[in-house]
This record gives C-alpha cells, sequence and structure tokens, in this order.
C-alpha cells in the first residue's frame, strides 16, 4: 500500500490532469452520511486518519487536515509521519476550513470536489466563498482511478423491520411526510439521508458498520413513491410488501437519469444540507422542476419516537442492561483473579454478552474500551495491534452499544479499577453531577439543545474544565447511533418534544491523563401543566448502574443525591427479574444509595 | 376627554376615510424606541394601556391589543370597560399579531399602518403576511387629526456628554462605526435609533421620560456626518464642539428630503431592525443608493462597556447603593414608628435620596414601589390615585434606578415587612437561588443570551414556575435602562463579551398574592484562559444588600451562600466609607454572612 505521501502524490497528480490547483475530500457519501460504507471512506483512506469526521484539503504545494476536539488527539497520532498538517478546528488562530481555500485559492483557481459526495449546502458555501477570489469549483471525482483495491459499493441483503418493532408502517409515513410537505408548499422530495430512507420505509440492510441502512434513495409525490437501490439485493417478499405500500423499485443508477427526465411538474422541497450536489444540480437543469428549500420533514418526524417504538426501546434497553450489568461482574471477576485482560477482550465480551440477548443484530458503533490516559480520546478504539492491557488503578471507559430489532442503543460507563488520584475522585464526581443536572433538569416547552446544553456544561465549566463535543445526541430506531435533529449543543435550534430521545453525556478529558465520561439515553417527558405552560422533563431509559466507588458525595446536592438513588432503585427494579440469584445480589450491593 | 370605545370609534371613521379596512398603532416612534415622547404614545391614548409595550389593532368590527407576559395583570385591569380585547402573547390558543391580521383581512383589503413609525422590518413582514391573502398595507397616519391636545414633539436642551465620563470622543466613535459599516462593505448608515445618536455623538436631552436621549438622526459616510436635530435646541457651544468632531448640524425635519436629493453613490447599511420604513422607503426610491442590510454596529459597539465607562459605573452604582441603604433604613424606622407609608411615599423617598447624591440627573424609570400582590404585576407603577399604604406583613418590592453623569442603574429589591407565610419565604428562596445560578456562573467565551438564560429559570422551573420575561437585559451609559444587543432571553444570539452589562432579575409572580424579584447588573469580565479557551464570568456592580430575612438557608447550596456572602462582604466594604457610623452599624449588621 502506498504511504500517506504517495496517495496525496497521486491526488496532486490527477488534479493537474482534471485542471485543478487543489482538491477538498470530504468525509461523506452520496447521501451525506457520518458513518461511510467503505466504498467511501476516501478521507481515511488517503489521509490515514480513521477518525468519522474530518476533511482533508490537498493544494500544489501543502495538505491540511480538519478535524474537531473529539479527535486532536487521535488525528496528531495518525499523521504524524506524513506531510499533512493538522487543522484543530475551534481552536484559536486556526483557519477555518473556506478561511484557507479562500486564501489558497486566487483568480482563475479551480477546487475539485466531487459533487456527487457534497451536500449541496456545502457546495453552495465554497462556491460562494471562492467567487469572491475569482476562483471556482469544478465536480470532479479524483478518487476512482486513485484507489487501488478500493471497496466495493455495499450491497447486503435489504430488508423490512416488522410494523411491531417500527410502530407504524411504510404507508402512514408517507401520509405523514405528503402531509409535511405540502405544509411547506411542495408537491415532491427526493429523500437522499440514509436515515430518512430507512424510517419512512422500515427498510433496513447492513450497508454500513453498525448501522442498518440500506444504500437508497426515495422520490416521494403526491401519488407515487420510487424506491432507488439495486434490486438483486431486495427479497421479492420485500418488495411485495413495498408494493403494498404503494412503493415501487427501481435501481440505485437510476435516480440522476429519472429526474432529468421526469415530465410532470413538481415543486420539489430540497433539503440543501442532506441532499448531495449531483442531485440538486439534475432537479435544477429540468425545467418541470421547481425548487424550494428547506429541511427534510423526515428528520423531525423521526426525532419524535412513537409509543411503540418507545415501548421496544425501553425493552431494549432492559437486555442491553443486563448485558452490561454481566460485563461488569466478569470484568470485576477477571480482575479479582489477577488476569491480563486487554481493551480487546472487554470489546469482545461486551459483543458476545450483546449477542446473547434476545432480538440483538449487532452492536450499534464500535465499542470504545478505553484504559487511562487512552480515555482522553474521545474517539478511541483499541485494534488487537494497539492495545492496553487493564491495570488494577485508574478507569476503564466503556462506551458501546447494541442494535437490536427493538432498539438500537448508546451507554457510557467509567469504571474505578483500583487506586484512583484524588484529581481523579474530583473529576469523576463533576462530570456525575454534570450528568445528573441534566438529566433532571424540569424545563418549559419551548427549548432547544442550546437553551439546555449549559446546564450540563456549568458544573465542569465551575472549576475551568470544558469537553470539546456536543453534550448529547439524538439516536435513531434500529438505525444511526447518532441521529438528528436534535442534539445538545450550544447552536442547536431544534425544539424539544415529548417522545424524542437525547444522549447526556458530559465529560472530562485531560490528554495524557485521563478520560472520564457517564452517559445515559434519556426520553423527553411531558411533566406539569400549569398557568406558565407545559414543563417538560426526561426519563433515562439507559439502565445499568453508575459506579460510586469514585464518587465524593460532598460535592453532590441533595436533588443530586436523590436522583442518582432513584436511578439506581429503577435500575435494580428493571434488570432484577431477568438476573441470577447472585447477579441479582452483586446488583443490589452497587445500587445501594448514596448516603 | 373622550372614552376609550370613542377614540377608536374615531380611528374606525379614520381608517374608513383612508380607504382602509384596518389598522395598526404599534408602540414607536420614527426611532424604533421602547420608552416613547408623549407625543408618540399613541397606543397609549387609544387603547388605555399604560405599558411600554403592546400593538393596538382595531378592524371595523373588534379592537384587541396584544401584550406580553409581563403585562397580562395591567392590561386586563386598564381594558376593562373598553371594547378591547386582550390579546396575551405567547398564551396558548391566542393568535399572533400577525395570524390574527392574515385572518381578519381578505383579498383587496387594506391594514392602514404609519410607516414612520413602523421598523421597516415590521413592514415587510406584516406586508409579506398580508400579501398572502391578496391584502396591502397603507402608510397613513391615522392618528395627527383625531389626538385633541397632542402633546408637541419634545425639544429639550441638547448637551454633551463630557469625555471624561464617555471614554472616547465623538470623533473616535464616528471612526468606530466607518470602520465597522467598511467590514460590512457598506459606505454610508442613516442612525435613527435614539441610543445609537446617543452614543456615537455622545448627544443627550431630556426628550423622553427618564431617559436622556435627543431626538435626533445621523447620516454617516466615509467623509461626512451630518446631525439632523431641531438646531435651535442646542446650544452654540455644543453645536461647536460637534462641528470640532467633524459633524454637521442640519434641522431635524430635513431627513427625507436630504435622503431624496442625495447625490453620491453610497452603499448603505439599512438596520431593518431599527429603522423606520419611511426612511429605508426614502432610501430605495434614490438610486444612488445601493441598500444592504445589517444590524446597526452601534448597536454591538455600545453594547461593550468601556473602560472609562466601567469605572465611571462603578462610582455611580455606590451611590446608588448609598442612597438604597439610606432608603431602606428611613423604610424601617418608619416602619418601627407605626408611620403610614405608601407606595408613593417609597418612590419619592427614593428620588430625594438619589437626587442628594453627586452628579445624579434624574432617575432612570418610573419606579416600581409595590407592597403585597401589587407587585405580580410585574411593571406596576403606584400614583396617589391608585396606591396602598404598607403593611407590617408580606413583601415590598422595589425596581428603582438611577441617571448619573457617570451612569445608568437598575436595581430591585424585595424586602420582607414583617411576617411572612412558608410560599413567601420558599418563593424568595428560590429567586434568590435563581439570581445567584447565574450570578456565579462561569462559562466558555461563545455563549450566547439564549445559552446562559437557562441557568438562571432552572431553580424556578424545578418547582413548575417561570418568570414572563427575560432573565434580563442590558443598561445604556447616561442611557436607556433597556439597551441591547446583549439580553437574557432563550432566543437571543448576541455573544457576550468582557465589558458587557446585564440584569440578573429573575421572579416569581404570582397573581393576587406576591411578586418577588432580586435585580443586580452584572459586569461580564475575563475569567481563566486555558487549553479549553477563554472563560467568563460576571462581577456584581450593584452593590446593596440583599434582604435575608425571607431565606430559607437549607434550599441554597455552600456555593451558593459562598457567593452570598462574599456579594455582601463587598457591598459592606465599598460603602461604608460613604456613610454615617450608624449607618454603616446597620450594614455591618445586613451584610452578616449567612451560616
Amino acid at each position: 500500500m502506498p504511504t500517506t505521501n504517495e496517495k496525496i502524490a497521486l491526488l496532486r497528480s490527477a488534479m493537474k490532469a482534471a485542471g485543478a490547483n487543489a482538491c477538498l475530500i470530504p468525509s461523506s457519501d452520496p447521501h451525506i452520511s457520518e458513518y461511510l460504507p467503505a466504498h467511501w471512506a476516501t478521507r481515511r483512506y488517503f489521509s490515514g486518519f480513521t477518525g468519522s469526521v474530518g476533511n482533508l484539503v490537498v493544494t500544489e504545494t501543502a495538505s491540511s487536515l480538519w478535524v474537531d476536539g473529539r479527535y486532536f488527539v487521535q488525528a496528531a497520532r495518525q499523521l504524524e509521519g506524513s506531510e499533512i498538517v493538522l487543522q484543530k478546528m475551534g481552536v484559536e488562530g486556526v483557519p477555518t476550513l473556506i478561511e484557507y481555500l479562500t486564501d489558497a485559492l486566487g483568480e482563475g483557481q479551480v477546487l475539485a470536489v466531487d459533487g456527487m459526495v457534497t451536500a449541496a449546502s456545502t457546495w453552495r458555501q465554497l462556491a460562494g466563498a471562492l467567487a469572491k477570489k475569482g476562483a471556482s469549483l469544478k465536480s470532479v471525482d479524483l478518487v476512482q482511478d486513485n484507489w487501488p483495491d478500493r471497496p466495493a459499493v455495499p450491497a447486503t441483503p435489504a430488508w423490512l423491520l416488522d410494523d411491531t418493532y417500527a410502530g407504524r408502517t411504510a404507508a402512514e409515513k408517507l401520509a405523514d411526510l405528503r402531509a409535511a410537505l405540502a405544509e411547506k408548499g411542495a408537491s415532491a422530495m427526493v429523500v437522499c439521508r440514509l436515515d430518512s430512507v430507512a424510517w419512512l420505509l422500515n427498510l433496513r440492510a447492513d450497508d454500513l458498520d453498525n448501522t442498518p441502512f440500506a444504500l437508497a434513495y426515495c422520490f416521494v409525490t403526491p401519488d407515487d413513491a420510487v424506491l432507488f437501490i439495486d434490486a438483486s439485493r431486495l427479497p421479492a417478499e420485500a418488495a411485495a410488501a413495498l408494493e403494498r405500500q404503494g412503493v415501487r423499485v427501481t435501481d440505485y443508477g437510476h435516480l440522476l437519469g429519472f429526474l432529468t427526465g421526469y415530465h410532470h411538474d413538481r415543486t420539489v422541497l430540497v433539503d440543501m444540507a442532506g441532499t448531495n450536489e449531483a442531485i440538486r444540480a439534475a432537479l435544477a437543469a429540468n425545467p418541470v422542476f421547481t425548487l424550494v428549500e428547506g429541511e427534510d420533514p423526515i428528520q423531525a418526524l423521526k426525532g419524535v419516537k412513537n409509543p411503540v417504538e418507545i415501548e421496544n426501546l425501553k425493552k431494549a434497553h432492559v437486555k442491553d442492561g443486563v448485558a452490561m450489568v454481566k460485563f461488569q461482574i466478569w470484568l470485576e471477576e477477571q480482575l479479582a483473579a489477577g488476569a491480563a485482560v486487554t481493551e480487546v477482550d472487554v470489546d469482545e465480551k461486551l459483543q458476545a454478552l450483546r449477542a446473547a440477548q434476545p432480538l440483538n443484530i449487532g452492536v450499534s458503533f464500535d465499542t470504545i474500551a478505553a484504559w487511562g490516559p487512552n480515555a482522553a480520546m474521545m474517539h478511541y478504539h483499541a485494534t488487537p495491534e494497539a492495545c492496553s492491557t487493564l491495570a488494577p488503578r485508574g478507569f476503564l471507559l466503556v462506551d458501546c452499544g447494541g442494535q437490536y430489532l427493538d432498539g438500537t442503543t448508546d451507554i457510557t460507563r467509567t469504571y474505578a479499577l483500583g487506586e484512583l488520584t484524588d484529581n481523579e475522585r474530583t473529576w469523576y464526581t463533576y462530570v456525575l453531577k454534570s450528568h445528573i443536572d441534566l438529566a433532571k433538569l424540569q424545563f418549559l416547552s419551548g427549548c432547544t439543545g442550546g437553551n439546555l446544553d449549559v446546564i450540563a456544561r456549568a458544573p465542569v465549566w465551575a472549576h475551568g474544565i470544558d469537553y470539546r463535543c456536543g453534550t448529547g445526541h439524538g439516536v435513531g430506531f434500529v438505525g444511526g447511533v447518532h441521529e438528528g435533529p436534535q442534539n445538545l449543543r450550544i447552536n442547536n435550534q431544534v425544539v424539544f418534544k415529548p417522545g424524542m430521545t437525547i444522549t447526556d453525556e458530559p465529560g472530562i478529558y485531560e490528554e495524557g491523563e485521563v478520560g472520564i465520561r457517564i452517559e445515559n439515553e434519556l426520553l423527553c417527558c411531558e411533566r406539569m401543566k400549569n398557568q406558565y405552560g407545559q414543563f417538560l422533563g426526561f426519563e433515562p431509559i439507559t439502565y445499568c448502574p453508575i459506579d460510586l466507588t469514585p464518587v465524593r458525595p460532598e460535592l453532590l446536592d441533595a436533588e443530586e443525591k436523590e436522583w442518582l438513588n432513584g436511578y439506581h432503585q429503577m435500575v435494580r427494579e428493571l434488570l432484577t427479574p431477568h438476573l441470577t440469584a447472585p447477579e441479582a445480589a452483586w446488583l443490589a450491593e452497587k445500587t445501594k444509595a448514596l448516603a
């Protein structure tokens, strides 16, 4: 395999041949996904950086990679020895991608980007910024010819999620979408995001690692719904079931041709951030289409879980909690016996315990099992080649989740393995305080993630500490472990609604020293309604003890302790029926009330 | 004087004569002010509602007034006996102004609004909404001929705030503005907001009650600055001083003619929310002007106080605190002696005590002195005709402030006058907790008011209580007591910067029962800077004891008590040098640390 610098050199030659002076290799695919099929892991291949998000820019003389705070440590390590300069996003003095490009490119120069894997909004933003310098964008695929042994486009068997899990049929969801489109004055939409396609048609497959999506588009009008998917992978009974729901099927590769040849007048809603530029350009080029911009309505629809999904989700979380309890018991036994346990062993044990649970269909993302300083890398993933052995001191951070037919889970626990420093105990308690302060919050309807995020940050900010990531994110239903539109970041504008789920995962990460994170999923629920309006709150739906051994109780107030004790009581009541007697006794001990 | 219903009938006749089917009487003046000269207190005159904000709509068959949560109680009382329907903004089921108008007006119908007292943004919003129904807007002044004895346009003597108070000269501020305009690609601006004109030219007058602004516009280009003001009111030495700063003076009434006759090509920045529609239309009608929309840069410039202003402001607040201490001592003496003290007495005493302080030039708004249930009206103002006598039980809420040559103040204290109910003690402590939680917050640079507002609300939300107003607002410098751009509301998008001041004034208001508010002004300051970024925090610059007698200490945590005790120590140290020995002894008692 060529070195990173050799790969960059290949991109430079291809740039030159294409008449471009620079190229941008984003982390994206035709569906503007965060987690990518191996076929589209382009930025990973050319840069060597394996994180989920990052943008690579190659100019005639330099190359740079932009990553966010989660990945500063990991990216620095993975770029070592290459020519690529690490650009830490959000750090003072570091240019943004746009600033860098407009600085690097001058009058008449050209940036090569593949419109097929670039969001229309990104394309417009880049084009606008470059135009000010007299530079321009050119859609060209520099990758295909310069990536020997590129993985194939995935084509795993597709299947339909049963209505008993999904709660609503594809026909019902199509009706929801059509109503939402009509409200926005639109009569058609190309559903491009994989999470939207999956939700809309209850369609699933195994095209992405750990995320059961099928590579597909759907074109929806008031009287038609066309699914674009590799037909060979769709079993006849699934195709027939879709047809009964009013969905006809055609080939994945036909979309652009279909749009070009379409001949009914339609007002098409285009979600610029969730549609690739090639689709937008095809729509814009066909005069039968009038384009209106607006958010994909499916995002808001699927962000609120329906009652059947919620009921299922709670069942999935009970099973997930049982697996986590069995894991912790196993871990304690191994360490007590002096066995050498590696981070990879932790990952494998967790996978096996989840796989043993009913309806499990895999994990929801690559397990983060990180001992000691490794946990300072928020998205660390141990491999057999690079993996620590646990020592009986400090923390083991485990962030993991499962895919079940009745739901997707995401949980983090940080376990004390033995002696802790004062800092470790204090920081652990700050993180717990942050976690609880958000979880117990009661708030008036109308608040966004941007309004609530600070509630979790305040306890760590008070000590001059921050975590360089959101406080939490939405989770799909038998879907992506990161799904919107809701999240907990200071700039989020999505209003919380009952039925939304969100992770609550503050943390403290000190490079080279320690990483601590405590994560539950929370369900947004109605609380009291009075003259002030409807109050909302959160119900934790992750059921697993939180390690109390590191806690400094004097740093928690009475309400925080009350929340913690109530949470542990609920965990005990829900999990005990699914445990053996010794396991139940262990759990009773772990969930004892904090005085 | 005609009754409210008779005034509405006059408006209906005028509407008809103007060919309109409805009219909107906003709370505004040509400068889009919140607090209005009596000449423009149009909505007040026609509706009878005396609050600072509200919109009156009259159709052929109905009339309605929209007010926000601060005024629900007061407006309901003041509309009694009239035909006007109270529309409580933000309450479920209550139509917004726009919803109401688009419902009320159909194809070909006309809404009359005076473009001279309507923000260009409001005009555009109304026009857009009505256009969907085939209805339209017409700029017409229905007021002038239907308001006998209308107060004259104010023309008080204008004066210049000395540089030793303002910290920067008009010439320096003009340079700041020109640089900000250039950054936005503009070369000219009509400064329309009175607070912006006041700040830009250090110009003051007494045109508005309690707010030392002069009715004036300023037109700024790279090489010219024209002040539009009634010349007869500007002393020759002030005009000469302005001329030395590069400002020429012409008549207030000349602005629209000046814009119409202007003949240099200019790109004009138009702050749609801070410019009246008549000005925007005049600019748009003259082809030499290219309009670009953007926020008035003065708002952001003046939102951050300069070091001289901050130094002065602290001096003003010490004097203000001395007046408040003397007031509280007087109040206690009166009540102990069994004297009958009315709310108006409180107001008069406070005015006298402030007037006795050096450099005082008046109060910054009408004092709110509200006993018991009166305090549930957030903006209550006692008058000799309607005024309670204090009784030795419950709370007295006093919200007041002063105008000094060295700064503007705004403070609220709620005093226990005797026996309190359990609810009163509990609610007072919740409000104090809310106040402290915001005041002691340390946060990462980048946060907006929308991010931080929830910190103060969380302690009352926890008990199903809300206050129907922002948590706080900016305060001008020898200016308006409500000045932006920063404020603490969930939708505010202005990033906090060191040097900004903000009030911190959570409250609890139970109609017919009680009103509690505790308000300090806070100065945004730098705290630590480390690998996570620049942390910011707040320093209280209001120096006055907070009544501790109602506090239930068990509801405050250790950090909250620590903040309170530290605050009281600072108050004691700063005020004692300015007090007599008995006053100082009194203060020492009132500022004792809470155990």
